[in-house]
């Protein structure tokens, strides 16, 4: 590379794309694997499927916003394929090609990257972090009472107050469609339905009574549903006037007294739910129960874990019908809420012991000693350059170490360790053989 | 997308490119929390980068090879960009956009995909999972030596038997190469040497002889210092003479020394070092030691893990001289290797108690059921449907459950529980109130 110092390239990141440097990666990576464990404590499994995928088992899947963002491009052997802009839709073709092996009902979770090439003036990422889990294989409101606990417990697990997760049902919203004689505008309406928290009720309205076609009174019946507050109860006991004679009101009407009802009898005093009629989800393929998780602290940031039911996940790879119900937690703007409310320890993670080198004829005992320390369990740095002492303590106290390990060539001689707790400041010589004691004792491992 | 089924589309990956299933992913999520938390240990620190990076960053980087192996499109907002085929360039453009605010030296580790368009003839895929450590900013063979310590934990750590870490340096490679005079074709000549495992001892020397340009005598002179056995001793002591009066070959002998004893005096006796003079890598930007990862028992497999010192990582990007030294751990071929020795679990990671569902009028008691038990820390599945027994102890079964909690009417009514230990096959009725402790117990956790 050394001829490219020639011609000096500025290091920059893509528009919408973003480094993450160890401050901000170590939560992230806690944050993984908090929602991992608390996955895997349901009996979801993990699975992972491709990056780049064929362009056509992508497009048409999650509506034509997601087709206009999609990076897709054509690969050296002429193939048209894109980067998925979820894990949903990779899922139900995984599900399709594998259903056979894997059996139902399938629970997993996948924890991967996505693409979508937004406008970056939303505040929105172009590339981001999801960690979906979804149940397949079964229509039983178990598996959508169980996505709300997930939820739940993932949130808790992480130390976030406040979480409230709404619910809705698409079939009680379609209810309300037919009743009112706008079953055909479905998808349009509840497009823009979605919008409702971001875009205020009078954009709604217009789009509503201008590209998706409703009448005046129609778009009030809708809006006066969305804004319905109240208890769940209230709201339970309120929808079968506004879903009329419809049976597929009816039902979900059942499904969302069924959630509320399980999530309470599973322990729901630790997490709250809420029916909200206002919830719709953007996407084209959900058909059941949908979901989206906001804080009480900042209602702003938007829903950090969404996600619904749909009947057919995999229809258009086999003939198999494959329902199933999930959600995907944002883990980025879940980050950037826990660091919003000071959620976010700033201790770094791998805090531990440096070894702080002096004499570097003593070089391999140094290495002998932290591999020593490093055998009892701790993190431990060897600093790799004889530098001044000082140079050294500062660099342990910025990487949050909170012991210093320093050996002289006077200690080397009498068989001792200047064991330094950096908390305190105070430092302690104590013989070579009660170092790794002295330490575990001081980092309380 | 219902109306996608009317046009189905075969569910399948692109060449190259392929799905993990969970009997396959839960080892692999396993390896990567091992590799991590051995470089947390050594004080590494946890970075990400994007996956999609402008093309000129990634451009002449790798060699040729790595340019025509891209994945490399315009975006919709017509910009040249490219997927990155290794972690190692990101990083060269991290350290030179961000290292004033990071400080040096800076260890990082970065577990992440990378895409080449490789021949899949070759066994090999066009996505992989690479899990990169490196310490930039030191020159200190300090750093040289943890690198073979960390591949040796993690290896020990993973379990495998029989890793042998072979290394060697450009700088004695150059040394050679200077003393034969042949300097000017260093760039070739270690490419070529670096397929001497692969394409064997002829096609190397017709490289050599050919597209590099050496006469028969200096292609002779490397191919005999590349076959060179012996202990590392004998080694390390035959080769002041291949290196004649060259100061680079020198400084080379040094370093190979220092690796050698640093490693055996932090705990060497737990793993094996080599020097091996035909180890080249292919990439260009390596200056001094390089590394690869064998198996004894699987020595066709290649390098599991390989790396190297480059003294000037980040001088495409930036004015500040930025050494480094680190390795990349092959995810996927580590995995290829332990399934084939194996070496992997069967036992399903998350296996634990499946709670059976028979009587849909006590949902909420099963809900409540299956949280308590969660509440002790055990992994439990609710079965989402009220089938027959048979067919969910079936599921359990496969699924890798080691027991069933089984509660009919006539348990509801008498406050039992029966409890299946699904390896005896042996069940039990206890109090419901017992049940978490009779699971735990059977557990062993």
């Amino acid at each position: 590379m050394s001829d490219m110092s020639e011609r000096r390239i500025t290091p920059r990141t893509l528009k919408g794309f973003r480094d993450y440097l160890p401050d901000s990666m170590r939560p992230r990576e806690n944050l993984i694997d908090t929602a991992r464990a608390v996955c895997r404590s349901y009996g979801f499994n993990p699975i992972d499927t491709p990056a780049l995928e064929y362009a056509e088992i992508l497009t048409g899947k999650g509506g034509e916003e997601s087709d206009k963002q999609m990076y897709r491009f054509e690969d050296a052997g002429g193939r048209d394929v894109a980067l998925r802009f979820d894990l949903t839709v990779p899922l139900a073709r995984f599900v399709g090609q594998h259903i056979e092996e894997l059996g139902t009902p399938f629970k997993r979770y996948h924890v991967g990257l996505a693409w979508r090439g937004e406008n970056t003036q939303r505040g929105r990422y172009r590339e981001f972090v999801q960690c979906d889990f979804d149940t397949i294989g079964t229509e039983s409101t178990v598996a959508d009472i169980e996505t709300a606990l997930v939820i739940r417990d993932i949130f808790a697990a992480l130390g976030i107050p406040g979480t409230t997760i709404g619910v809705n049902s698409r079939k009680v919203l379609n209810g309300v469609l037919e009743r009112i004689e706008a079953s055909d505008r479905a998808s349009a309406v509840l497009r823009a339905l979605d919008k409702l928290a971001k875009a205020g009720k009078q954009a709604v309205a217009d789009e509503m009574t201008g590209g998706a076609g409703l009448s005046a009174t129609q778009t009030a019946e809708i809006l006066s549903m969305a804004s319905r507050g109240g208890s769940n109860g209230e709201i339970l006991a309120a929808l079968p006037a506004m879903v009329g004679d419809s049976h597929v009101g009816a039902a979900g009407i059942q499904d969302l007294a069924d959630v509320v009802e399980g999530f309470s009898a599973a322990g729901g005093d630790t997490g709250s739910i809420k029916v909200d009629l206002s919830i719709a989800r953007g996407l084209d393929y959900y058909t059941g129960t949908v979901y989206e998780t906001v804080l009480d602290d900042l209602p702003d940031i938007g829903s950090l874990c969404s996600g619904g039911r749909y009947d057919d996940l995999a229809s258009a790879y086999t003939k198999e019908r494959l329902p199933g119900v999930g959600a995907s937690l944002g883990v980025d703007r879940t980050l950037a809420a826990m660091g919003e409310l000071r959620l976010i320890d700033p201790q770094p993670a791998a805090a531990g012991v440096l070894v702080a080198y002096f004499d570097p004829d003593r070089r391999n005992d140094y290495l002998a000693l932290a591999s020593e320390l490093r055998g009892a369990g701790l993190a431990v740095e060897f600093y790799p350059d004889p530098k001044k002492l000082g140079v050294q303590l500062k660099y342990a106290d910025r990487r949050g170490h909170r012991v210093s390990v320093i050996v002289g060539p006077r200690e080397w001689d009498a068989g001792t360790v200047q064991v330094k707790d950096m908390t305190t400041g105070e430092s302690n010589e104590v013989a070579r053989g009660d170092v790794t004691a002295t330490c575990v004792a001081i980092l309380g491992v």
